[in-house]
């Protein structure tokens, strides 16, 4: 639990998405690492998330692509950063696969919706279910801001409800 | 050995200095993450390293401050990425200590001298010596360009002595 605590959101810089839900951890654990299963569940319909490449080590490569209901690809590549199985998983768009520095920052990215962004996903057993909370940190109050405008709160738990309706048909 | 292989330079983004030198890798490594001897070789003189803190962990902090011949403070803050105890080292300036994306890429900052920034230090046996290898990694040409062109290799290479020179002292 110590570890967990390492990540403690700052209100004013971090998007915070915590619910408690009923599949086991085990479950959301497979969820966010199997890329077959990420298509499931990755990308709010009627976004469908066609492609999905995994290397899970720190520096390790995660790379999706989104495509829109007109048919549009958005590929969107990240770098592993923490793995703990079922437990926390954390990764980031500011570097590229092998910690290289990501051309991610900077007012043409952000006009197009894109900005420096890191995730940490953390389990924790509760009862038969599991609390998650899914951490998106930004590097200033902007990035925030827009991302919460970009509907983070409902397009995260969209994205949540679709895993755990699929978790469950496994 | 493997994981070693993991980081390979590439020619048109990398800047990379290697050398064998004469010390055992732990001295080494002991040079690289204690703070009281970072101070001690860390930046070439006159410049001389006044403050350094060291959070050995990925995702905590690495931060010095180097002090210019003329008394101007310049702080630096990075975050270890990947910590293999004598045998590789890795932090990067994109990210905070906590994974949180950095505000690092900009033109103003770049006309500061500073830009996104990963290092990898890898230390091998060889002999009675080490095979040190320090990999800077940049997002474009751009930025590995500037970093050439500000003396990368006569300052890495600079500090390299100076850290020989000292950890033969202890």
């Amino acid at each position: 639990m110590s570890g967990l605590k390492r990540y403690q959101p700052d209100p004013k810089l971090d998007l915070v998405l915590e619910r408690v839900i009923d599949v086991p951890k085990e479950l959301v654990w497979r969820a966010w690492t199997e890329p077959e299963l990420i298509k499931k569940w990755f990308t709010p319909v009627p976004w469908q998330t066609v492609d999905c490449e995994i290397d899970l080590r720190p520096g390790g490569l995660f790379r999706t692509v989104m495509r829109s209901p007109e048919g549009q690809e958005f590929p969107n590549t990240g770098c592993f950063l923490e793995i703990v199985p079922h437990e926390r998983l954390a990764w980031t768009n500011s570097l590229e696969p092998g910690f290289r520095p990501a051309n991610i920052d900077s007012p043409e990215l952000a006009a197009c919706g894109k900005f420096p962004l890191t995730a940490v996903i953390t389990l924790e057993t509760q009862g038969k279910g599991t609390r998650y909370t899914a951490m998106a940190m930004h590097k200033d109050e902007a990035g925030r801001n827009q991302h919460a405008a970009m509907g983070f709160e409902a397009g995260w738990g969209k994205a949540l409800d679709q895993l755990v309706a699929h978790v469950k048909t496994l």
